[in-house]
Protein backbone atom coordinates (compact mmCIF):
# COMPACT_ATOMS: atom_id res chain seq x y z
CA UNK A 1 0.00 0.00 0.00
CA UNK A 2 0.90 3.34 -0.65
CA UNK A 3 2.45 4.95 2.96
CA UNK A 4 -0.12 7.56 4.15
CA UNK A 5 1.36 10.38 6.25
CA UNK A 6 -1.37 11.94 7.87
CA UNK A 7 -0.80 15.84 9.60
CA UNK A 8 -3.97 17.08 11.49
CA UNK A 9 -4.18 20.35 12.89
CA UNK A 10 -6.42 22.50 14.54
CA UNK A 11 -7.17 24.35 17.82
CA UNK A 12 -7.30 22.89 21.73
CA UNK A 13 -10.57 21.44 21.71
CA UNK A 14 -11.47 20.28 18.24
CA UNK A 15 -10.70 16.78 19.28
CA UNK A 16 -7.74 16.57 16.80
CA UNK A 17 -5.80 14.27 18.91
CA UNK A 18 -8.36 11.91 19.47
CA UNK A 19 -8.99 11.89 15.75
CA UNK A 20 -5.75 11.02 15.17
CA UNK A 21 -5.66 8.39 18.27
CA UNK A 22 -8.76 6.88 16.37
CA UNK A 23 -7.72 6.62 13.03
CA UNK A 24 -3.84 5.18 13.95
CA UNK A 25 -5.98 1.97 16.30
CA UNK A 26 -8.78 1.66 13.84
CA UNK A 27 -5.64 1.13 11.14
CA UNK A 28 -3.27 -1.43 13.78
CA UNK A 29 -6.29 -2.89 15.72
CA UNK A 30 -8.69 -3.14 13.47
CA UNK A 31 -7.02 -3.81 9.79
CA UNK A 32 -3.51 -5.18 11.22
CA UNK A 33 -1.73 -2.13 9.38
CA UNK A 34 0.98 -0.61 11.66
CA UNK A 35 0.97 2.84 12.73
CA UNK A 36 2.59 5.67 14.87
CA UNK A 37 1.27 8.24 16.08
CA UNK A 38 2.67 11.62 17.59
CA UNK A 39 1.87 14.58 19.37
CA UNK A 40 4.52 17.35 19.78
CA UNK A 41 4.37 20.19 22.07
CA UNK A 42 6.29 23.39 21.53
CA UNK A 43 5.61 27.12 21.89
CA UNK A 44 3.30 27.51 19.55
CA UNK A 45 0.72 24.98 21.50
CA UNK A 46 0.91 27.39 24.10
CA UNK A 47 -0.48 29.79 21.86
CA UNK A 48 -3.58 26.98 21.51
CA UNK A 49 -2.49 25.11 18.05
CA UNK A 50 -2.75 21.53 18.32
CA UNK A 51 -1.23 19.02 15.80
CA UNK A 52 -0.82 15.75 16.24
CA UNK A 53 0.65 13.20 13.01
CA UNK A 54 -0.44 9.83 11.92
CA UNK A 55 1.70 7.40 9.68
CA UNK A 56 -0.12 3.95 8.35
CA UNK A 57 1.78 1.50 6.56
CA UNK A 58 2.20 -2.24 5.62
CA UNK A 59 5.60 -1.88 6.48
CA UNK A 60 7.61 -1.05 9.59
CA UNK A 61 8.08 3.07 10.36
CA UNK A 62 10.99 3.72 12.00
CA UNK A 63 10.52 7.83 12.57
CA UNK A 64 7.38 8.38 14.17
CA UNK A 65 7.14 12.34 13.09
CA UNK A 66 5.71 13.45 9.50
CA UNK A 67 8.05 16.00 7.80
CA UNK A 68 5.82 16.52 4.68
CA UNK A 69 2.36 15.00 4.43
CA UNK A 70 0.42 13.49 1.91
CA UNK A 71 -2.82 14.36 3.51
CA UNK A 72 -2.93 17.44 5.84
CA UNK A 73 -6.30 18.77 8.16
CA UNK A 74 -6.44 22.09 8.77
CA UNK A 75 -9.38 23.21 10.90
CA UNK A 76 -8.19 26.76 11.83
CA UNK A 77 -6.33 29.02 9.65
CA UNK A 78 -3.44 29.47 11.57
CA UNK A 79 -3.10 25.74 11.31
CA UNK A 80 -3.68 26.10 7.67
CA UNK A 81 -1.45 28.87 7.19
CA UNK A 82 1.95 27.25 9.34
CA UNK A 83 1.65 23.85 7.79
CA UNK A 84 0.28 24.19 4.26
CA UNK A 85 3.68 24.79 3.03
CA UNK A 86 5.00 21.60 4.67
CA UNK A 87 2.44 19.28 2.09
CA UNK A 88 4.60 16.69 0.05
CA UNK A 89 4.25 17.98 -3.84
CA UNK A 90 0.39 16.12 -5.30
CA UNK A 91 -0.89 16.16 -1.86
CA UNK A 92 -4.29 16.48 -0.11
CA UNK A 93 -5.59 19.39 1.85
CA UNK A 94 -9.07 18.89 3.99
CA UNK A 95 -9.86 22.24 5.32
CA UNK A 96 -13.43 23.58 6.89
CA UNK A 97 -14.59 25.99 4.57
CA UNK A 98 -15.97 28.06 7.03
CA UNK A 99 -13.54 28.17 9.06
CA UNK A 100 -10.67 28.21 6.80
CA UNK A 101 -9.62 30.39 4.06
CA UNK A 102 -6.57 28.37 2.08
CA UNK A 103 -4.07 30.74 0.53
CA UNK A 104 -0.63 30.02 -0.65
CA UNK A 105 -0.04 28.71 -4.06
CA UNK A 106 1.05 24.67 -3.18
CA UNK A 107 1.00 21.54 -5.50
CA UNK A 108 -1.76 20.08 -3.69
CA UNK A 109 -5.35 19.40 -4.06
CA UNK A 110 -7.52 21.49 -1.50
CA UNK A 111 -10.92 19.89 -0.33
CA UNK A 112 -13.01 22.33 1.73
CA UNK A 113 -16.67 21.10 3.07
CA UNK A 114 -18.82 22.56 5.30
CA UNK A 115 -18.61 20.17 8.03
CA UNK A 116 -18.51 22.35 11.02
CA UNK A 117 -21.97 23.74 10.09
CA UNK A 118 -23.35 20.31 9.07
CA UNK A 119 -22.62 18.99 12.50
CA UNK A 120 -24.06 21.72 13.95
CA UNK A 121 -27.25 21.51 11.79
CA UNK A 122 -27.64 18.00 12.19
CA UNK A 123 -26.58 16.91 15.77
CA UNK A 124 -27.83 20.16 17.37
CA UNK A 125 -24.05 20.71 19.04
CA UNK A 126 -20.25 20.17 17.51
CA UNK A 127 -18.80 17.89 20.35
CA UNK A 128 -18.55 15.35 17.45
CA UNK A 129 -17.07 17.66 14.83
CA UNK A 130 -13.95 15.58 15.01
CA UNK A 131 -15.16 12.52 13.55
CA UNK A 132 -17.31 14.12 11.04
CA UNK A 133 -13.88 15.77 9.50
CA UNK A 134 -12.79 11.42 10.33
CA UNK A 135 -15.82 10.06 8.19
CA UNK A 136 -14.97 13.11 5.48
CA UNK A 137 -11.04 11.88 5.36
CA UNK A 138 -11.95 7.64 5.52
CA UNK A 139 -13.90 8.68 2.37
CA UNK A 140 -11.92 10.37 0.35
CA UNK A 141 -8.34 8.15 1.24
CA UNK A 142 -9.79 5.12 1.93
CA UNK A 143 -7.02 4.50 4.21
CA UNK A 144 -9.27 2.24 6.53
CA UNK A 145 -13.05 1.28 6.67
CA UNK A 146 -15.81 3.20 8.13
CA UNK A 147 -16.19 -0.17 10.28
CA UNK A 148 -13.04 -0.22 11.62
CA UNK A 149 -13.80 3.59 13.39
CA UNK A 150 -17.02 2.43 14.82
CA UNK A 151 -15.40 -0.64 16.10
CA UNK A 152 -12.99 2.05 18.02
CA UNK A 153 -15.76 4.67 18.65
CA UNK A 154 -17.76 2.14 20.61
CA UNK A 155 -14.27 0.60 22.46
CA UNK A 156 -13.10 4.13 23.40
CA UNK A 157 -15.72 6.16 24.18
CA UNK A 158 -19.16 5.62 26.59
CA UNK A 159 -22.23 4.63 25.40
CA UNK A 160 -23.97 7.78 25.62
CA UNK A 161 -21.58 8.85 23.09
CA UNK A 162 -22.25 6.56 20.31
CA UNK A 163 -25.37 7.70 18.81
CA UNK A 164 -24.24 11.10 17.78
CA UNK A 165 -20.47 9.50 17.06
CA UNK A 166 -21.75 6.92 14.32
CA UNK A 167 -24.29 10.10 13.19
CA UNK A 168 -21.45 12.56 12.45
CA UNK A 169 -19.44 9.93 10.92
CA UNK A 170 -22.15 9.19 8.96
CA UNK A 171 -22.35 12.93 7.97
CA UNK A 172 -18.58 13.62 6.58
CA UNK A 173 -19.08 9.80 5.00
CA UNK A 174 -22.22 12.01 3.05
CA UNK A 175 -20.38 15.50 2.87
CA UNK A 176 -17.65 13.57 0.61
CA UNK A 177 -20.10 11.75 -1.78
CA UNK A 178 -19.43 13.75 -4.05
CA UNK A 179 -15.58 14.47 -4.11
CA UNK A 180 -13.08 12.01 -6.50
CA UNK A 181 -10.72 9.79 -3.83
CA UNK A 182 -7.39 10.19 -3.32
CA UNK A 183 -4.59 9.70 -4.77
CA UNK B 1 16.44 20.25 33.89
CA UNK B 2 16.63 16.42 33.74
CA UNK B 3 15.48 14.95 30.17
CA UNK B 4 12.88 12.82 31.60
CA UNK B 5 11.83 9.82 29.37
CA UNK B 6 8.50 8.23 29.83
CA UNK B 7 7.45 5.13 28.54
CA UNK B 8 3.87 3.92 29.99
CA UNK B 9 3.06 0.17 28.99
CA UNK B 10 -0.07 -1.91 29.73
CA UNK B 11 -3.33 -3.11 28.44
CA UNK B 12 -6.00 -1.63 26.45
CA UNK B 13 -8.58 0.02 28.32
CA UNK B 14 -6.45 0.71 31.16
CA UNK B 15 -5.97 4.63 30.37
CA UNK B 16 -2.34 4.54 28.93
CA UNK B 17 -2.62 6.67 25.87
CA UNK B 18 -4.73 9.10 28.57
CA UNK B 19 -2.18 9.23 31.28
CA UNK B 20 0.79 10.39 28.55
CA UNK B 21 -1.25 13.30 27.00
CA UNK B 22 -2.52 14.32 30.11
CA UNK B 23 1.71 14.44 31.04
CA UNK B 24 2.73 16.10 28.15
CA UNK B 25 -0.69 18.78 28.02
CA UNK B 26 0.55 19.44 32.03
CA UNK B 27 4.34 19.79 30.77
CA UNK B 28 3.58 21.32 27.79
CA UNK B 29 0.56 23.89 27.75
CA UNK B 30 1.04 24.35 31.82
CA UNK B 31 4.47 24.78 32.42
CA UNK B 32 5.80 26.11 29.61
CA UNK B 33 8.62 22.81 29.43
CA UNK B 34 8.82 20.90 25.62
CA UNK B 35 7.31 17.41 25.35
CA UNK B 36 6.39 14.96 22.97
CA UNK B 37 3.97 12.05 23.45
CA UNK B 38 4.16 9.03 20.69
CA UNK B 39 2.41 5.79 20.33
CA UNK B 40 3.71 3.19 17.75
CA UNK B 41 1.28 0.45 16.85
CA UNK B 42 3.15 -2.97 16.10
CA UNK B 43 1.62 -6.65 15.78
CA UNK B 44 1.77 -6.48 19.93
CA UNK B 45 -1.20 -3.89 19.81
CA UNK B 46 -3.10 -6.21 18.09
CA UNK B 47 -2.37 -8.80 21.14
CA UNK B 48 -3.54 -5.67 23.34
CA UNK B 49 -0.78 -4.16 24.97
CA UNK B 50 -0.54 -0.80 24.76
CA UNK B 51 2.97 1.68 24.85
CA UNK B 52 3.27 5.26 25.32
CA UNK B 53 5.82 7.45 25.06
CA UNK B 54 6.45 10.96 26.82
CA UNK B 55 9.06 12.92 26.31
CA UNK B 56 9.63 16.11 28.79
CA UNK B 57 12.38 18.67 28.04
CA UNK B 58 13.13 22.12 28.82
CA UNK B 59 15.02 22.12 25.59
CA UNK B 60 13.63 21.43 21.81
CA UNK B 61 13.39 17.40 21.35
CA UNK B 62 14.28 15.72 17.82
CA UNK B 63 13.23 12.36 18.08
CA UNK B 64 9.84 11.14 19.38
CA UNK B 65 10.59 7.62 20.47
CA UNK B 66 12.22 6.46 23.84
CA UNK B 67 14.16 3.96 23.20
CA UNK B 68 15.68 3.62 26.94
CA UNK B 69 13.34 5.38 29.21
CA UNK B 70 14.60 6.72 32.38
CA UNK B 71 10.69 6.01 33.73
CA UNK B 72 9.10 2.94 32.81
CA UNK B 73 5.73 2.56 33.89
CA UNK B 74 4.15 -1.08 33.67
CA UNK B 75 0.73 -2.28 34.06
CA UNK B 76 0.19 -5.83 33.17
CA UNK B 77 3.16 -8.51 33.70
CA UNK B 78 3.50 -8.55 29.60
CA UNK B 79 4.73 -5.02 29.74
CA UNK B 80 7.11 -5.42 32.15
CA UNK B 81 8.58 -8.28 30.46
CA UNK B 82 8.97 -7.14 27.53
CA UNK B 83 10.25 -3.21 28.38
CA UNK B 84 12.02 -3.70 31.52
CA UNK B 85 14.94 -4.59 29.68
CA UNK B 86 15.35 -1.30 27.87
CA UNK B 87 15.51 0.89 31.39
CA UNK B 88 18.47 2.99 31.60
CA UNK B 89 20.78 1.74 33.75
CA UNK B 90 19.83 3.82 37.60
CA UNK B 91 15.91 4.19 36.11
CA UNK B 92 12.76 3.46 37.97
CA UNK B 93 10.19 0.99 37.51
CA UNK B 94 6.56 1.83 39.09
CA UNK B 95 4.26 -1.35 38.81
CA UNK B 96 1.08 -1.78 39.96
CA UNK B 97 2.10 -4.49 43.18
CA UNK B 98 -1.25 -6.69 42.76
CA UNK B 99 -1.09 -6.47 38.79
CA UNK B 100 2.29 -7.02 38.37
CA UNK B 101 5.26 -9.25 39.38
CA UNK B 102 8.45 -7.97 37.96
CA UNK B 103 11.42 -10.18 37.63
CA UNK B 104 14.90 -9.90 35.75
CA UNK B 105 17.69 -8.56 37.17
CA UNK B 106 17.92 -4.65 36.37
CA UNK B 107 19.94 -1.71 38.05
CA UNK B 108 16.66 0.11 37.97
CA UNK B 109 14.83 0.84 41.60
CA UNK B 110 11.73 -1.00 41.41
CA UNK B 111 8.66 0.87 43.03
CA UNK B 112 5.11 -1.82 43.62
CA UNK B 113 2.19 0.59 44.95
CA UNK B 114 -1.31 -1.64 45.47
CA UNK B 115 -2.74 1.45 42.74
CA UNK B 116 -5.55 -0.63 41.47
CA UNK B 117 -6.67 -1.98 44.45
CA UNK B 118 -6.99 1.52 46.22
CA UNK B 119 -8.81 3.08 43.57
CA UNK B 120 -11.61 0.25 43.40
CA UNK B 121 -11.68 0.39 47.32
CA UNK B 122 -11.59 4.35 47.31
CA UNK B 123 -13.78 5.11 44.33
CA UNK B 124 -15.96 1.74 43.95
CA UNK B 125 -14.74 1.65 40.82
CA UNK B 126 -11.32 1.43 38.46
CA UNK B 127 -12.13 4.05 35.52
CA UNK B 128 -9.66 6.75 37.36
CA UNK B 129 -6.97 4.06 38.15
CA UNK B 130 -4.48 5.78 34.91
CA UNK B 131 -4.97 9.07 37.66
CA UNK B 132 -4.27 7.49 40.30
CA UNK B 133 -1.10 6.06 38.35
CA UNK B 134 -0.40 9.38 37.36
CA UNK B 135 -0.43 10.62 40.87
CA UNK B 136 1.74 8.41 42.23
CA UNK B 137 4.05 9.54 39.19
CA UNK B 138 4.26 12.94 39.97
CA UNK B 139 4.61 12.44 43.29
CA UNK B 140 7.73 10.01 42.83
CA UNK B 141 8.87 12.30 40.09
CA UNK B 142 8.22 16.27 40.50
CA UNK B 143 8.36 16.31 36.89
CA UNK B 144 5.28 18.81 36.56
CA UNK B 145 2.93 19.85 39.56
CA UNK B 146 -0.19 18.00 40.51
CA UNK B 147 -2.33 21.46 40.01
CA UNK B 148 -1.35 21.41 36.12
CA UNK B 149 -2.78 17.90 36.06
CA UNK B 150 -5.84 19.24 37.53
CA UNK B 151 -6.32 21.82 34.99
CA UNK B 152 -5.66 19.48 32.43
CA UNK B 153 -8.25 17.29 33.86
CA UNK B 154 -10.86 19.71 34.12
CA UNK B 155 -10.30 20.68 30.23
CA UNK B 156 -10.08 17.51 28.80
CA UNK B 157 -12.75 15.33 31.17
CA UNK B 158 -16.49 16.03 31.04
CA UNK B 159 -17.59 17.40 34.22
CA UNK B 160 -19.32 14.72 35.23
CA UNK B 161 -15.94 13.19 35.87
CA UNK B 162 -14.18 15.51 37.87
CA UNK B 163 -14.87 14.86 41.10
CA UNK B 164 -13.85 11.25 41.17
CA UNK B 165 -10.20 11.88 38.80
CA UNK B 166 -9.44 14.37 41.21
CA UNK B 167 -10.35 11.73 44.30
CA UNK B 168 -8.04 9.44 42.04
CA UNK B 169 -5.09 11.55 41.59
CA UNK B 170 -5.09 12.57 45.52
CA UNK B 171 -4.92 9.03 45.80
CA UNK B 172 -1.64 8.08 44.01
CA UNK B 173 -0.11 11.22 45.68
CA UNK B 174 -1.01 9.65 48.79
CA UNK B 175 0.02 6.11 47.90
CA UNK B 176 3.37 7.43 47.19
CA UNK B 177 4.05 10.02 49.96
CA UNK B 178 5.86 7.43 51.64
CA UNK B 179 8.60 6.85 49.26
CA UNK B 180 11.64 9.17 48.50
CA UNK B 181 11.49 10.75 45.31
CA UNK B 182 13.42 9.70 41.72
CA UNK B 183 16.19 10.64 41.12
Amino acid sequence: MEKYRFLLSGSGGQGVISMAVLLAEAASLEEGLTAVQAQSYGPEARGGATRSDVIISDTPIFFPKVRQPNILVALTNEAAGKYLPLIRPGGLLLYDSDLVQPDGRVDARKVGLPMYAAVRETLGRTVAFNICVLGVLLALTETVGPGSIRKRLEKNFDPVYHSSNNRALDLGLELASSCSPYP
